[in-house]
């Protein structure tokens, strides 16, 4: 479009002429407008759906580049929780297919359980809806918006519904459903809906067409596919980008381990998390025979022994009915729950990446002649349990005169905005570079060939927005990928001590080299030694000069 | 509460015995929430207060200290738009009560227009309820969000109710409600209601009880008040911090002008911005006659006139019924928009601060030798109108080795927080400092004692999240925000050259007065003078000199 157009001076000629308008009548009607019940005829519900279509940008649709890129974030995250969820190792396609330079069709199919047929139209074409907001669960999406919300701005932006393709069994055929979202209502609108053969045998495809920009470089599709194959070593992914030269030409990641990760357990809320208020309402609607029952049955890590104890401390039965508990006792409920040791969270609800595969993820991106990781022990931020990895790879090619290079992760998703928002960076710069051999400016991240990667795994990540792009400030996971930086770090310092000795002793050796024979030849003339002498003299003082660089 | 317990390794002891599980009914049951069937049964809906109640970081209550000021802004925000919008000069008492170290009631109340009772339940009790979302023009608050967050926060905290007070005319008694939300359902449920006796003719109170922390500095309560005072002047707001000597001890920013801010108009959407798909919804849901009289009823800037040549452009006639438009034809008639001149959005819907009143705001918060500030022409962006505003202020007691202070206004409000994640900090750095004679490393702010303040007023202000703490970085308003730094950049480097001019200038009259007297003496000695010619030596030099110094 024309922006100069849309300036703020346009030209005069170009006024169009209006009706004239009744001032009197508009007099009154501003007039009314501005008394209680003149604005109350404008107070009424905005659905959710209005509200992210005006505020696209907080789901990550600022702009048509990086529509391109959540398009697929989001696809893809959703094929790799239902295959893992389902314990199927995933097999993943992604097709861009361009339909002019600003119009393209997305693709994602993956080899999961499938979506009955009933529940399809809700999941892609409703924001606020899905299976992993109500639980504590480690997965990819946890907000049940993402893909709804990338269907969303695909019908904005070109007017063409969600194609979903998905079969649950080889037994049955698949279901096919056109999915338009109604914004003003947020419900799925269904367009089409109809059984069809499939040539695969179990999985689901989902299609959106865009207004959107492809670009290669550090925010590339290509790039994020990569990375999302890097954090995902036992998903197999094939990318088909947009102008290939065949129509199958394809980039295949291949599964680098058969190993899917280990299963991860759905946990309760822990009893420290839980606020007055929550506790309240939690007492008000229990269906529970006691509050005994009602704090084993409704948290982790309670034991009838420990509900005991805190109902003890509160001053009531342990067996009394939660309906029947008065706002004091509540208060002193909280209280008691705060003051009795619970043990910590279970950490079976964490699955790390592991050292090792991070390693090889880490020597993809960037060959180097030290690599390191590490995989912290499970920690907590208000009650959710969480995980930190740390890669560093210094070395190799990359400029030493920059800033490092960061790759964030969160639930194996890799991160590609808002680097300035993020917990990482946040720890990054606060952490003492200068003591592992390191410049940096203060506040300021590290200089030199460095590549550092942080992964977050837990059961609720805390974004700073819906589009999931950079990890809340919470002092805890700060203090642990700050923890994670310096048990990595201080290798590192180890490593680059040992370059500089290494390197001292490679000078020296130098001197050595270059003096000793002329220092003999000086001591042959002055003390008029014979050649073996001098070979003799030049042995002795190089083995005495090198072992004196031992010292 | 006490972190280390919940930290990653609890003390064997504590484990509790639990009873034994049944392993084959589990694993049966951990097979089948495999499939799409068991998926399918953990597929629901999210109703948007659970989802911000998880999220509450994104309204800005990451913390008990930010949870407080949150409370206070979003309260007075509301206040001073209902106080606006009616056209009444503001006055408003922000009240803090400290419970205890950790809880506090806030309380807010202005003389505004008052709530309609049937409304007041849904404005205080339900997410995305409102009267400001569903039409484009400048206030404070825009989302139907803030108001009823805080009070959730409260809620979920406290387990305490909004208290209401609202009175719309002095001729009825005031309405009382105490509100609690139904996060499970967004919906309010009143806990109370009656008709009261209020001292107050007119006008709303809300009281929340939260848990909170006060603090003093930056991000204080106390400043955040100055700021809302300095951004509009034509307000009286009496503040009562918590913890006061006497229960009336109140700070009052008295009104500094008795003009209220110019009334804004409500605008239409600018047909520039108008996306494919939402235009083919538009067609399809209208009920107006022809796709003349929508494109004239629903956009600004269409005329007739402008009407036909667009409907020509897309070769149908604008006669045509709007629901009777073919596909084909949409996507013609949206490249016909883009394709045709259509006059700038009309901008009498914006109001700025002014550079008069900025230049007072400036001079309470610093004051400086040298302040000064300029109120741009509005521009557009994504269709809609803003408006940039920028004050700066240099010298004065501010540290001369320090980074410079930055205040952030967004209609009127005060931004606090997450300022690396803004358009305004990205402007700022873009800006080169070094050519006003300021040092700035490298993509950073520039140092020097220098306060740089920016206003943006728009009918639609893009903010990062909902805590609408940070603005989104469309081109389009950074480079404005550039321009305007630029504008007054150029005056402070006018104003550095002819300060250091001033200060080479004051260095020389010093060396003349030093040296003159010698030098006359000296030439009477030489030369035998007398006194007074001695006198009319010195005049001549003196006056020669400073002459040659114009020069």
């Amino acid at each position: 479009m024309d922006e100069d157009v849309a300036g703020a001076e346009a030209p005069k000629a170009a006024r169009p002429r209006k009706p004239r308008v009744d001032v009197a009548s508009r007099d009154a009607k501003l007039k009314e407008s501005r008394t209680a019940e003149g604005m109350a005829k404008r107070q009424r519900d905005i659905s959710v759906s209005e509200f992210f279509a005006k505020n696209r940008h907080l789901l990550g649709f600022d702009n048509p580049a990086k529509a391109l890129l959540t398009t697929v974030k989001e696809l893809v995250d959703n094929a790799l929780d239902a295959c893992d969820e389902a314990r199927i190792p995933a097999d993943i396609e992604i097709r861009i297919d361009a339909l002019s330079e600003e119009r393209f069709r997305v693709s994602c199919r993956d080899n999961g359980p499938g979506i009955v047929p009933r529940n399809v139209p809700s999941v892609f074409g409703k924001l606020l809806y899905g299976s992993k907001f109500h639980r504590l669960k480690m997965s990819r999406g946890q907000q049940g918006i993402g893909v709804s919300a990338a269907g969303m701005y695909g019908l904005l932006t070109t007017g063409k519904p969600v194609q979903v393709i998905s079969r649950t069994s080889s037994k049955k055929l698949a279901y096919r459903c056109d999915i338009a979202i109604d914004t003003q209502r947020n419900e799925p609108a269904v367009k089409l809906e109809k059984e069809i053969e499939w040539e695969h045998p179990q999985g689901t495809q989902v299609e959106i067409e865009l207004e959107a920009q492809y670009r290669k470089g550090q925010h590339s599709v290509d790039n994020y596919v990569l990375q999302i194959s890097l954090a995902n070593p036992h998903a197999q992914l094939r990318y088909l980008p947009p102008w290939r030269e065949q129509p199958d030409e394809a980039v295949v990641y291949a599964r680098v381990t058969e190993q899917m990760p280990p299963e991860t357990a759905e946990i309760k809320p822990h009893p420290y998390g839980v606020e007055l208020g929550v506790l309240m309402q939690m007492l008000r609607e229990s269906k529970a025979r006691s509050v005994a029952s009602l704090l084993c049955e409704e948290f982790s890590r309670i034991s009838p022994r420990v509900a005991d104890e805190i109902t003890a401390k509160a001053g009531f039965a342990s067996t009394l009915k939660p309906t029947k508990v008065s706002e004091a006792q509540v208060i002193a409920l909280h209280a008691a729950i705060a003051a009795t040791k619970i043990m910590a969270p279970s950490t079976d609800c964490i699955a790390p990446i592991g050292e090792e595969l991070l390693l090889r993820a880490l020597a993809a991106v960037h060959p180097s002649p030290f690599p390191t990781t590490v995989t912290r022990k499970p920690s907590v931020y208000r009650g959710n349990p969480f995980l930190i990895e740390v890669g560093l790879a210094y070395g190799g090619d990359l400029p030493a005169e920059e800033s490092a290079t960061m790759y964030r992760y969160a639930n194996r998703v890799p991160l590609q905005y808002q680097q300035g928002a993020c917990a990482v960076t946040r720890a990054i710069t606060a952490t003492e570079w200068k003591s592992y051999g390191l410049s940096q400016p203060r506040g300021a991240m590290p200089i030199g060939p460095l590549v550092i990667l942080v992964h977050i795994a837990s059961v609720w990540v805390p974004f700073t927005s819906e589009s999931k792009e950079a990890i809340a400030h919470y002092p805890e996971i700060i203090k642990e990928i700050k923890l994670g930086l310096q048990d990595c770090g201080r290798r590192l310092g180890a490593h680059m001590r040992r370059r500089r000795r290494e390197a001292d002793e490679e000078k020296k050796r130098g001197y050595i080299q270059k003096y000793i024979p002329h220092l003999a030849s000086a001591l042959q003339e002055i003390l008029g030694l014979s050649d073996p002498d001098r070979e003799h003299t030049v042995e002795t003082l190089t083995t005495l000069l090198e072992r004196s660089r031992k010292l």
